[in-house]
């Protein structure tokens, strides 16, 4: 078996080198944090739309308000404050199938969309043999998720609406079809079409979402610093689920 | 340097020896998980007393209903069930020094009574100079916590009222008399006393209270699977703490 | 939608009642730690033979070393020494599918096999479907698995042979035959059959493992303490996977 | 009480508000990722030299190599693949005291320093107290920190070295004065300055390092689905802490 290697990052006494530029002298103060996650992670430089567009993702992603996720953290915070990591730990365990699944789940069908010699119809294809398409409707935004919008038009004008983007109008008027009606194309599925034809890693798009919800639970756990609400959701939790005795 | 060492485990073709021990030959079938618990944090074979002392304290702190720790399970389970770990993990990341810290400091304050000359006199020093002493009082359990009574009893019945018991004793009268009423002895203090008595060391006495209510917060995700909670934990966060434009 | 309820807990100002029982009058002093695991888990008061096959189950995956789950746990237990319950936490979420995998696998095809009109041929059929089937093979453990033959004498010595442990034993068959040698029937295979005899649902599996590896865990926090690996098992780790330039 | 409530988001059918800005609107497209995280956690608009430090302080701390956290990271993301979010949160729980405290003490002596009458007097007080002050010293970067040259340059080129790196200055002579030799300001005091002075509340500190370290994290678990690391990690860990029979 060959010993498996980091590119990653190495230090010497004067230095510190992330896939082969140096941290002191060609990246603190040179690029931006965006750029950097963009770097680590396909070894190359964000185009200013690839960069333009990570950015929209990860803003789009970080704070959607008291979610799982939030209440985990904050309930976990004042439980234990003394470990902020923890915190934010408890928060990230959350983010899973049920919040991102979507995301990747309609990653791959825009990638199968792509590689089919016949896009249209394989996303019609798609379309009637599924019950439920990833990354369509939602419960609040209707017509139209908003971010959606944002996401779509911002790829637009940044020159960036790629093959994959193209495969989700396919999908979408597909899914439109099957269902005899308008579905919600939603922003976790906007966003698996922008972070692939920004040439992110599919494989990743998990992380992606995990570095973004992280940095909102960091402003959740500021917020708990000063506004505290554990004890609120303590008790709202507790008479939201009241016991009850089992029958024998 | 020395290199450090591992005493708790290792491996051979035909045996797991675990301190010494062989798990096929000398532990499975033949000592209970509470034995092996004892056995892996001393280094020794638990006496009868010292493993009911561990058995009850570890029954004692299993369960409490939903508890910020239980909330952050189901909330965590049911939006990542791919990863029943990460949401037991979100629980125990709860498990911080609100809800544990009055037992290991209720721990240290009975081992320096332990350790004084007057054990009375630095029970009455500690109880005179503290504020609010670790391990007393409690907000629904008055005039006794009932736990505690269990507890103490059980302790008196193994003829393991200890050093440690006894000091609760004068902790408990000097506390009351500092206050001029009673205070309830809260079973935190109580789990502490006999821990201690039992000879867990003291630096792992959150560790106990990690391993119990691990069970508890598997048991929840158990009813999580079948009862789900989730949606209504959330729904009651989000109404518990709403959204307040701040002033500019 | 109905409201979910929770049948584990609830309290008054002097009781706790945990499924139907009090707490402080009924099971502190009265069950072992391994007796409430089983009742948090199914409502029911284990067997004689429940309890002394729940127990096994728990010291065989208790400890194995130093495996990922116990080395993530002595890194971040002495990188954030104040929060013991980070560590564990990280170790735990480690027992994942890599781990604990093969008995969720394992404990399947059991079922289908009890299940089947004849289960000679459904194992049959499974083992020659089958590239590599849960539970069967052991990288080091050869030609047994001790800790099997334990498991399987305890249950035969409490006349807790039931019906999966009878599955287990057509599957191996059926494995061998399939293979035309002879595979190692993996502890995990035992503990899979053993827990399933005992009516502990097999949709919770994984969380007998994360409380079972929890108390492990513990036991690695208090060898950290005294006995600290984490700049050992810090540099054995950067000079096991070497920095190398990518190429461009 | 009066309840609690948050200001960080809230949504509508069609909107998404974050701190009374429209995150289809006014965010996505129009802010970086990093203008969104100063805005989240101060409710402030990040003047352009703020951005570079912030930024600045995002790249100095997101990766360094295969360090606990890494390790950690890799071990559990190879042993429960179903869970990348698992495999994160098991590396940012060793952000903790041992990495991060020194930024946060060091950013506790700055605020002293900058709060006192006399600046200089105040740090020679600080240095003459201390045994070891947190931030000074490196194991390998000497005689300088070459991030922390980058980072204080990059301040200085901003017009944004104020009160607290002037009171670094004041602390590392002092220091300097009292151990008789030139101690390295480590990037970790460099951090604690620059961020203080761009006004990001110091109770937040560590959630910087996890925001930071958390792509740097996510850029781990890319490389391991290629180049995985986890079974050289593991048997590292084994043959540096060897199993030793323990003296009876």
């Amino acid at each position: 078996m060959t010993k498996p290697t980091t590119s990653l990052c190495h230090s010497t006494a004067d230095d510190i080198v992330l896939r082969g530029r140096s941290l002191p002298r060609e990246l603190i103060g040179k690029v931006t944090f965006t750029q950097l996650i963009y770097f680590q992670l396909t070894g190359r430089d964000a185009t200013p739309a690839q960069l333009a567009i990570l950015d929209a993702c990860l803003v789009t992603l970080m704070e959607h308000g008291l979610t799982p996720s939030a209440i985990a953290t904050r309930l976990t915070y004042t439980s234990a404050p003394e470990a902020m990591q923890g915190a934010v730990a408890a928060g990230l365990l959350g983010v899973g199938s049920l919040f991102v699944g979507t995301t990747e789940g309609c990653a791959a069908l825009l990638a199968r969309i792509v590689a089919a010699d016949d896009a249209r119809a394989e996303a019609d294809a798609i379309a009637k043999s599924m019950r439920r398409v990833p990354g369509f409707g939602h419960p609040l935004h209707k017509p139209v998720d908003p971010r959606t919008v944002a996401l779509l038009g911002l790829a637009r004008s940044q020159q960036a609406y790629g093959a994959h983007c193209v495969a989700l109008d396919f999908l979408s008027a597909a899914v439109d079809a099957a269902a005899g009606k308008h579905l919600v194309v939603n922003a976790t599925a906007a966003v698996a079409a922008l972070l692939a034809d920004a040439q992110i890693p599919t494989t990743i798009l998990r992380g992606i979402a995990l570095i973004s919800r992280c940095a909102g639970l960091v402003g959740h756990v500021l917020e708990e610093q000063t506004n505290p609400a554990m004890q609120a959701l303590w008790e709202a939790g507790e008479q939201a689920v009241p016991y009850k005795k089992e029958s024998p």
